[in-house]
Parts: C-alpha cells; structure tokens; sequence
C-alpha cells in the first residue's frame, strides 16, 4: 500500500486536459507517417499552441545575438555581431553576478532590468509613473499568476475564497486556482458582442457566488486568450467601477499587448485606473501580467515574465515579497529576453534594418492570418468566428448537426473533442475543443493559433474546409 | 482598506530571511565603497551563495559554446566552434519543437533528454534500471522537490501532516513545508560525529512528532547542504530500512553528488536501495532530485533540474503526471545545460582537452579550499570545523564569548547574525548565520561556500582569521 493514498483533495482536483489525449494521438499519427504509413496529408499542422518558432515563424536575431553573446562572450570580441549588439551584451553581462548568466540573481529579478521594466511601463502608459518596487520578474507570467493567487487564496477559509474568471478562458489560471482551494466564479463574454466583457455580467457571476465561496478578485485577459477581442476604454473604466465598488483585486492578464490587428488599440489598465483619478486610482487593487513568451519575441522556451502591482497594502506587499523570496531567481536568459523586448533596436541602431524587417514580416503574416480565419470560416456553413482584434488565438463557435453529436457522445467524447479528432485523423490539423477553455452550455467552439507563416494558415484552411465540407455532408 | 488583508495563513508563516538583514547591508557597503568611504577592504567577498560564476571561477567553455549555438545557430556554421560542440548543437535543436530553444517542450521536459537522463542514471547506477516515464525536468530542484510536497501534504488533514527534515538544512525546503501547510518535524545531524545521520536520532525525531502531526517523509541531503557530510552506504542502508518501516516516503537531495573531497564516495539511495533487493527495493517510495545549478557545470542562472520517482504507486504517478502537465515547461537552456552536464565530451572528443582541463581547475580550487578551510578555522581559537567531504559548504561550530552573546541581546540580533555583521562590516566578508540553517540550541556556527578561487579563499580565510582573533580578543 502506498504511503501517498491519501492524496491532497487540491491534487486530485486537477483533471487531465482534453488536450493530453489529442496530443497523444498526434504523436502515434506522426509515428505512422514516419513508418511510412499512408493518409491523406504528408504531415499534421499543430496550431494548437501559442508558439511562434515551433511554427516556423523565425526568432529575432538581434535578440538571439545578445543572447548568444552574453552566453560565450568571446563573442563579443569576434566580428560575428553589430556593434550595438556587442554593447548590449556588454553591459546586461556587467549587471550579473560575476558576469555570468549562471550566476543567480535576486529573486525579484535584476535589479537594473527591473528598473527598466519600469521606465518601459511609464513610456507606455503614457507617463504614469511605475515603482521598481512593484515589479517581480518570474519564469513566465503563468507562474506569476499563481503566485499571486497563492497570496489570494487563502484555503482555510469557510466558505472558500473564488476568483470570478471569463468563459473562454485559458485553462491553466483556472487550474491554478481550484489546485490551491479556491472557486472559479464564471463569467461569460458575449460572443455575439464580439466577446465583449460585460458589467452586468460580472453583476450575475458576483450573484451566482452567494452562498457558495467569498470572491475577492476578478481575473480578465486583455487582449483576449483564446477569444482574440481587445477591450475598449470604456468596458476597462466600466470594470474598475465594478471592482471598486465590490471590493475585488484586479488581476489583469496583458501578455498579448503587442498583438494588435483590425485597427485595435491596446490600453494597459494601469492607465485607464490613472486617468480615472482620485479616489479610484489610489485604491483599486490591480496585478498586470506581462511575458516575453509573446508579442513578436515570442521566447517562450526561455521563460521571462513580469507582474506589476498597483495600490497594494504595504503590509500585503512585504508579504509578497517574502514570498517571492523565497523562491530561486527566474531564468536569467529569460530575464535578458525581456529586457530586449521592451528595448528593442532603435532607427539609427545597426540592428535596427533586420530587426524592423523581421517584425514586419511576423506583423505582416498575423495580420493576414487574422483576417483570413474569419474570412475562410465565415463562408462556411456552421462556423461563425468573431474578429480578431488581438493576441495569437481564434475561437469560432462551430454548429454541431444533431448526428455528429450522438456520434460523440455514443463514443464517449465531448462533441468538440470529437470534431478535433475527426479533424486531426482525417486532414492533419490539430486544434483544440472550445470544452478545454470553458463555453456557453450547448454550444460548441474550436481554438486555434494564428501565429504561423501565411503559408501555413492557408494549408490549415484549405484543410479545414475540405475537412469540414465533408463532415457536415456526412453528419447533417 | 485592503481587500488583501486576510490572508493566507500559511503565507503568513513564511518569515522573511535573516539572510535579507545582511544582504541589505552589504548592498549599501558596496555603495559606500564605490562612493569612496574609506574602509579597512577595497571590496567585498560574498561567499553567502553556492554560485561558482559569482566567485569568479569559469563557466564550462564547451557548455557556453552548445548553447550559444543553440540559440543563434547561424554559429554552427561558421569556424568558431569545435565540430563537436557544432553537432551537439544540431543534435539539440533537431529535438526542440521547430528547431528553435524558443518553443515550448512537453512539460516533463524534452523527451530524447529525459532518456538520457534515463540512460545516465543507469549508468551511474552501475546498471540499476530508471524508466523515462518516471523522470521529470523542472526551473531547478527547489521546485521539483516543491511540486513532490504539495502531493504529499494534505493542507486539510488533521492532524498536520508533517516531514522529518535535518538540523541543519537549507532554509528553502522548510520555507516550501510550511508555505504548503506542512509542519517540520527536525532531527539533528551529528557534529561531534562529522555531521553524521543516526538512526537513533530519526526515531528520537519520529517519537517527538506524536499528538502533533502526522509524519508522512523523510528529508535527507547528501552530499550535505550546508554540512558537506557524505552518507556511507551503511548508513543509507538504516535510513532505507527506517523509512520502510515507519511508512515514510524518502525524499533525497543529491545535487552535490559530483562534488567530493576527502577520498569520499557518493552512491545514490536508488542505488543503495536495489542493492538491498526485495521486498525493499520493490516497495520504498523515494524521489531524488538532481540539477544543472551544482556540480561543475554550476549554471544557476539557467534553471534546470530533475526529479526522479522509485516506486510510486501508478495511481499517484498519474495524478503526478496530471500536476506537472499543468505546469509550463522549465526553461530550455536548462534542459540543455541538463543534458550537457550529464554527457560531457569524452577522450577523443575535440573539447575534450579544453573540458578536461577546465573541470580539473575547479576540481583543484575546490579540494584546495575544502581542506584550507578547515585547516584555518580549527587553527583559530573559538572555531571547530568538521572535514567538508562534499557539496560547496561548510558549517563551522563557532563558541562565542559570552560578552559577544550579551551585545548581540543587547543589539536584538541573534548571537550567530550579530558575529556575521560584524565580519561584513569590518572585514567586508559576507556569510551566513547558522541559525538560517538550523542548529542545536545553544550551539552558533557561520556557513559559507568554498566554491571560489583559490586566491579568494585564502583572501576570505586571512580576513575571518585577522577579525576573529580581534574579536575574541574584544570581547572574552
């Protein structure tokens, strides 16, 4: 008998993703067709990650020669690389410890890289001003996420403490939060509105948690993950409102802001609480979220992610900083990352032709992809997407026929899951079930990246339509 | 008012470090100095941190020469680098999702790795079988042995649930019992014995926990962390046969198990266990964790680390899979660093040479400073050192004058801090106070890293012996 029985009720609440058994179908269908076994694609396109390079979109060089260089620096004194690239690696080398990238760093992060975050952020907002001390550098921002929640939740409490979360959302907050004791609240985003964020929706989820958990913050992601919609000013002064009023943190996921398309506009939160003045801006309690595994960057593999907390008690936040020190420095690489993302080359900078020039080839593919997902899907019967304002994903609502959906559930699969696997099996494509990131009862989505080469989106499409042809003959 | 102000009790617990108080110090000494106050030193020696970058020992030139052709791999071909740094940095990028260190990898870490880690782990263990399935990559050690406590602590079990843990210990491991709501239940390592572990005491440990928790593991760190004992095999062997016994799952820190002084050997629990041969080496649940961050390869800053399960029921393997799925991967570059660490180049290789001579010089630095170190202090009155026969620390007994004791109350700082900031402030020497670590009431010793130049430790020995003799001499 094992002496690990009797498991943490937190544990064994964590349920295996949907994804886990698509992805493990993936890897036997690749092995097929390495085995030379015959099927109607030559390889599978996995879309169903947020994940530039793994794409076959390309790094940045600039950025990967810093790296590079702070790693051997011999290769600074080479004539490999730019002479701006050489001083960047110079004087980010200059502030680790003993020059080195392996040497640890404070567990907040580096102190001058820290710094800068901060004058990145007043620049962006605008100029309201951004204390080094509010921010923490952590391995990406999902981990800060549950660090923050950590501090939130408290799972002794009676009743339990809830976090109200959208429906879409991405699957590991929510993860996160049941896995240290705490209740998601839904919200829904209203799809036909464009999946805008609705107040009085947050109004019936507050509702809906009576007698169930405590609340204590609200949780959005701007630009949206998986649904791709960017908030307007108005719906952001129309949350703060809310959460002022209710007593709630605000926890604001902000890692897609530099993926803009359809004539969008990103505003931090941050700024929209600023320009809302006294009493508001002093008191509202805010976490923003941000990450170098996004936005033209796109090193996820390094793993660099940032929060800033805003109006938080003095008292909480020598908390927090505890807490975070007491845990090892993020990835020092991931830390150079995004330093170079919030200072990238400027014009006049020896880097700056090749840099412009691969982001706008990047920009170029996104914003081309974006239009045509919706453009593809919305001709087809029994899809209907959204636009995409933001961020690397799409999410279209897929019309299920009646015969499709007992074909699933007669085989045990949720009837998205089961569109993805006809999909995956029989054209090559993987994408994920909208049931992974939570939708409205009855309806039924599917989610895919767009950050790949134009090349790439337009095979994905070509398949999915004839894919989807097909299968609504077949099942309607 | 904050909506933050209940917070989590086991946040709460979680005490910021005495470490903090002197690391703020020497902050604002080394401001001082740069602004040209005149002291007795020209700088600071930090010897606080197990990081041999920071001290100014080389990082591993064919380690830096892989990874910084990982990351720009336009580097693999040119003329820079030796043809087999050039092919491992193919072999690498070949299994990085899109060829890029950018992507994300399974969660588990990357799968050819994991089966070389697989492969390395048998061969280090003469031979003793490790399945893939069993090993997962993590952002470092601390966090792989974090995720393995928050399944084997039940936040909500009553009584507590709690994990046998040695006096001394690294501070981050009780900080992580505590913050998950587990209670630490100490045993005293042996000084007098050179910091020995005794079954007798275990049991003395096990007996004191009745009526206050639940004890569910045992911690154990070899090499030793911070007391640079090396377990002997009969001695891992009583442990074995205690925790089997008394139903404890093992959990095993070896990170420093390439470190060794003194002729000493390091053989590794899973090792020693299926030497003992069923029902043992069938039913004793162990988790040994090793990392990229110790050793010679010492890259802190790149965050990787594994953990390797034995004997876990499949059921909580499957709810551990679950646990790390939801979890982002751990940085790439700490996975390589991983990789390269466990199959460094060989004779014949084209590094070799370089490699060779490379580890050799730290190798020399280090046997060098573990037997001056001990030589020095055990010279000193007021100083007793035990032989440091592995890891990167030594923990010296220190017997404070009793006047040192009274200004120390006086000061409201314990004894041990009190010694430790009057070497920082008049010999400009930073080490750390026992009592971070743990010690025997009434007992005070200091830690420090021998993981530095020769020069340095002579430099760091010449100033604590200079202080020292002055400060008894003040104040006996």
């Amino acid at each position: 008998m094992s002496v690990l029985q009797e498991l943490s009720q937190n544990v064994k609440s964590i349920k295996p993703l949907e994804y886990e058994i698509l992805a493990r179908r993936l890897k036997m269908i690749r092995k097929e067709l390495r085995q030379g076994e015959r099927k109607p694609y030559k390889e599978v396109l996995d879309v169903s990650f947020g994940d530039l390079h793994m794409s076959g979109l390309k790094p940045l060089s600039f950025v990967r020669q810093v790296l590079a260089a702070c790693l051997y620096p011999q290769l600074i004194k080479s004539s490999t690389f730019p002479v701006d690239v050489k001083q960047r690696a110079q004087r980010l080398l200059r502030e680790c410890a003993g020059g080195s990238v392996g040497s640890y760093t404070a567990t907040a992060g580096i102190h001058e890289i820290v710094q800068r975050i901060s004058e990145f952020i007043t620049r962006r907002d605008g100029g309201v001003p951004c204390s080094p001390e509010n921010i923490f550098i952590s391995p990406g921002s999902q981990w800060s996420i549950g660090n923050i929640l950590k501090i939130l939740l408290n799972s002794e409490a009676s009743p339990r403490t809830g976090v109200i979360t959208p429906v879409p959302n991405h699957s590991t907050t929510n993860s996160s939060i049941m896995s240290l004791g705490g209740v998601v609240v839904p919200y829904y985003l209203n799809e036909e509105q464009g999946w805008q964020l609705q107040v009085e929706e947050l109004q019936r989820a507050l509702d809906s948690a009576k007698g169930q958990c405590n609340p204590i913050a609200l949780f959005v992601t701007n630009p949206g993950n998986p649904a791709g919609q960017v908030q307007s000013r108005k719906s952001m002064q129309d949350v703060i409102r809310f959460v002022s009023e209710k007593r709630l943190f605000l926890l604001a996921d902000e890692v897609y802001q530099d993926l803009l398309y359809e004539n969008s506009e990103f505003v931090s939160y941050k700024r929209v609480l600023a320009e809302m003045g006294p009493p508001l801006s002093d008191t509202v309690e805010l976490a923003s979220f941000h990450s170098a595994s996004k936005g033209f960057i796109a090193e996820c593999g390094l793993r660099g992610g940032y929060v800033e907390l805003v109006n938080v008690d003095p008292t909480v936040m020598k908390h927090i900083h505890t807490m975070f020190s007491t845990d090892t420095c993020a990835p020092v690489l991931g830390q150079l990352a995004l330093d170079l993302m919030i200072n990238p080359p400027q014009p006049g900078d020896p880097s700056y032709p090749l840099y412009h020039k691969e982001v706008e080839h990047i920009r170029t593919a996104l914003i081309h992809n974006a239009k045509r997902v919706r453009e593809v899907l919305n001709s087809l019967p029994g899809f209907s997407c959204q636009p995409v304002e933001g961020g690397s994903f799409v999410f279209p609502r897929l019309f299920l026929p009646a015969k499709a959906i007992q074909q699933a559930e007669e085989m045990g699969m949720k009837p998205d899951t089961f569109y993805c696997m006809r999909l995956l099996e029989e054209a090559g494509v993987l994408v994920l079930p909208g049931s992974e990131y939570g939708q409205k009862e009855g309806t039924h989505h599917i989610r895919f990246c767009i950050m790949s080469p134009q090349e790439t989106m337009e095979e994905v499409l070509r398949r999915i339509t004839s894919f989807h042809t097909q299968f609504m003959r077949d099942l309607s």
